[in-house]
């Protein structure tokens, strides 16, 4: 599987459940990484901390945490404004943009990948984005993606000296489900990640925030036991 | 001129001569402006106080300005690397991709617009990059600025709601000397913005590295003197 030995990649790491995954299918696939986290004011902001632990478990020495103040722009769940809806029927979660949609929040990261790509003269960025379970959110469909993309390779110094840059999501179109089954088979050790919304004080998932029913699911789907710690 | 009243559009505003011309602009064209400046750990920091100056003579309330932390990526003289060159042939300033290039600066800076013209419900994002002057960035051409607001066009709720963005760079075809001209019947006063990338502790420009040189010379295409104070 390794290669692309020599090539390197930009991986977003946020500690999350998807996100982990694609770190450990980017090692897989031989890539020299560097993985970018970011704190933005999220109410999860231990993400960060289990990031960093997830880019050591792979050997992920080349690992920037940015801070970032997207609170300014307010009117998300993810940054506190206001609950995280515990309510919403699974039926109905491809249907609507969540609450917990951020303004622009991906455009703001894969632009920072973007800058940090030209630094580090990578070949490809990679990001967790998923359009089946949430395809709710506008800046995780494969149109998006593709059209960053095209952006930006007019965008760079390096793009323009004919170095073209790919913006790859490998979990676009697999179920939750089918992430975990991957991810296990690369080694990822769900215990380290995150993916609640709304956790106690002490990190532990809620068990009924969306984040947490389509992960939960996942597992079930699995027939396994979702190693993290649920309150 | 008032044809865009209720219409609201997100300014970016770094203080130098082209945004403050893009600033007086936007009010003249009857947008509601939003302004949007950034600290990025450039040497000439005074621009934001010179920003706000700008933003308040023209009437603008809202204006928001960002903390990012550019200089992680290095490699840029604008971020304190390394020196700002001097000995640059005018000639040659259209050929190459200057020193002053800063990583994907334009593509993170509009990713903050486009958050914020969400927020505010804005149309229009305009913004000061030129095409003659600058041909050298690759963030500064017309294909680069299209396709970002292709991309835009995909990337948020408001869009997928059926709110289209225009992102306008309406100083992209024009000479420094037009875009002098154009400020100067718009009322803009010169004297209050910077152009020089390497200003002394009194931040008075340098008059030699290539942007005092462009602005000078656009001043005397005009047959004026340049307002701002130099060394």
């Amino acid at each position: 599987m390794a290669v692309n030995n020599n090539q390197k990649a930009v991986v977003l790491l946020s500690g999350g459940l998807d996100s982990s995954t694609v770190l450990a299918i980017a090692v897989s696939e031989g890539y020299e990484v560097t993985a970018l986290s970011f704190r933005y004011g999220q109410n999860h902001a231990h993400e960060t901390d289990q990031a960093t632990k997830i880019a050591k478990k792979f050997g992920v020495g080349d690992h920037t945490i940015i801070d970032i103040d997207l609170s300014i722009f307010g009117n998300s769940a993810l940054t506190g404004q206001f609950e995280v809806p515990k309510t919403i029927n699974m039926a109905a979660l491809s249907e609507d943009i969540p609450i917990t949609y951020v303004p622009a929040r991906n455009t703001i990261f894969l632009s920072y990948a973007l800058a940090m790509a030209e630094v580090r003269e990578a070949s490809i960025v990679m990001l967790g984005v998923n359009a089946l379970d949430y395809s709710g959110y506008p800046d995780c469909r494969p149109e998006y993606v593709e059209s960053f993309e095209e952006m930006a390779n007019l965008a760079t110094k390096r793009a323009v000296e004919g170095n073209s840059l790919k913006i790859v999501a490998p979990l676009l179109h697999l179920t939750k489900a089918q992430i975990i089954a991957r991810g296990m088979a690369l080694g990822v050790d769900y215990s380290m990640t995150t993916s609640c919304y709304d956790p106690d004080i002490s990190n532990r998932a809620c068990g009924s925030c969306d984040a947490c029913r389509l992960r939960l699911r996942g597992f079930q789907e699995n027939k396994m036991i979702d190693p993290a710690e649920y309150q």
